[in-house]
């Protein structure tokens, strides 16, 4: 990234103290690192309340394979967002469930239509979905 | 609170800017206050996630106040973590529901037990609770 | 409330014992009750993702006291806003520290625009809003 | 999955017309599937709040592949734990980003912590941890 600015914040030193400690359980070796991730956090968090945010997810669906129609819908739903669609990981988690992540760009209002749809089909027993804003 | 330190933080420009945007829309006129509060709310989540840590919360329940035996269960309730409870205050929503929010002191481990059982009733409609850390 | 309807549900036996254990661990003697909570709160949280839903709310904020400006300051912004506040309860933490409870009516962004305002006076240490959907 | 039991859930009308409504919006054709898929969630999230408890997870994180030492200790972290990392998929957000997506399985504190570890290394600008409980 480009240029780095340095900036004075006043804190009270027993919430400095805190915050240091905390940082250092987490495994931070640097104050600053820990700031900066609250910061960034805080403005990616901002960003997906817009449903025209651009962002990235993970739509993480465990379904039962041996559903019979269920990987054909799924394929078929797949299809009809396909430019949204980058890439998608199959896990196999015991004889009946798999993990599938299908991970997907576009509008966070999109991204969520696309995982509702997925949650509804019947054999898909979770739908979790994981968003990161990729807005500039 | 007691004294005040000045530390630095190194960030990049581009990520300054847009958090400088972020702290102003919602009105701060001070970055190191935007800062302050970040690290506020993480040490305060963080400590929420151990069952003995000290909180302060309220407990917010919708019910029905025609539920004949429900307001006798509720004070019976209270009255059995009678240490905890500090205050409550009731609010007539509506015809049929009322809004009371009860404030309680204690380990998180109780306030959620305590949360819980009231959930649990008969004509309790909704129950959300909200809790903020007050270990030093 | 009105007319009770009895509908039926189609459930894996494996993860209706689980849901049993679930529901009895924390405390209710019923699973229809357990099951109607679980609707309640999904629909409520389903609201607030709308900003113009009606919602009733808990302001939630810790002040150091001897600030001296911001117990005016809080008082402006109230009243200011004097069509929504209901009621606000004060409650005395430590030395130091003051919890407040301002009770709210008005619509999700509103009552959101009010504590942001909050959040961001000096002297506020922490601020938290609780929201729960009154609409039809 | 093994056998089907049916079971009677009574619902205040009014209650049941506006989850159908809400079931309907998102997607299901069928009524008894979306009251399935909350007590799954339900269960999924309780689960997840015990350490010991097993898991699937995602750990997302946004990087700059410039940064130079980043990817060796990331590939030296995730062979330290070797034992969990099922898969990694690594995608090209824009000239300076990477998106990767680390599939790990085990208990939800070991999760914890590698994700911990993770979001603290320089470089790493951001890390979100999405699970999913695989327990029985």
């Amino acid at each position: 990234m480009s240029e780095i600015e340095r900036v004075g914040v006043s804190l009270d030193k027993k919430l400095l103290g805190k915050f240091d400690e905390h940082a250092h359980k987490q495994g931070y070796s640097n104050r600053s690192e820990a700031i900066r991730d609250l910061i960034r956090e805080r403005l990616s968090q901002e960003q997906l309340t817009r449903p025209n945010a651009k962002a990235v997810a993970g739509i993480f669906l465990v379904y039962d394979h041996h559903s019979s129609t269920l990987t054909t819908k799924l394929m078929h739903l797949q299809h009809n967002h396909l430019l949204h669609i980058i890439a998608s990981t199959h896990i196999h988690l015991d004889h009946h469930n798999c993990l599938e992540i299908i991970t997907v760009k576009g509008k966070v209002k999109e991204i969520q239509m696309l995982a509702d749809k997925i949650t509804c089909l019947k054999g898909v027993n979770i739908c979790q979905t994981n968003m990161i804003s990729t807005d500039e």
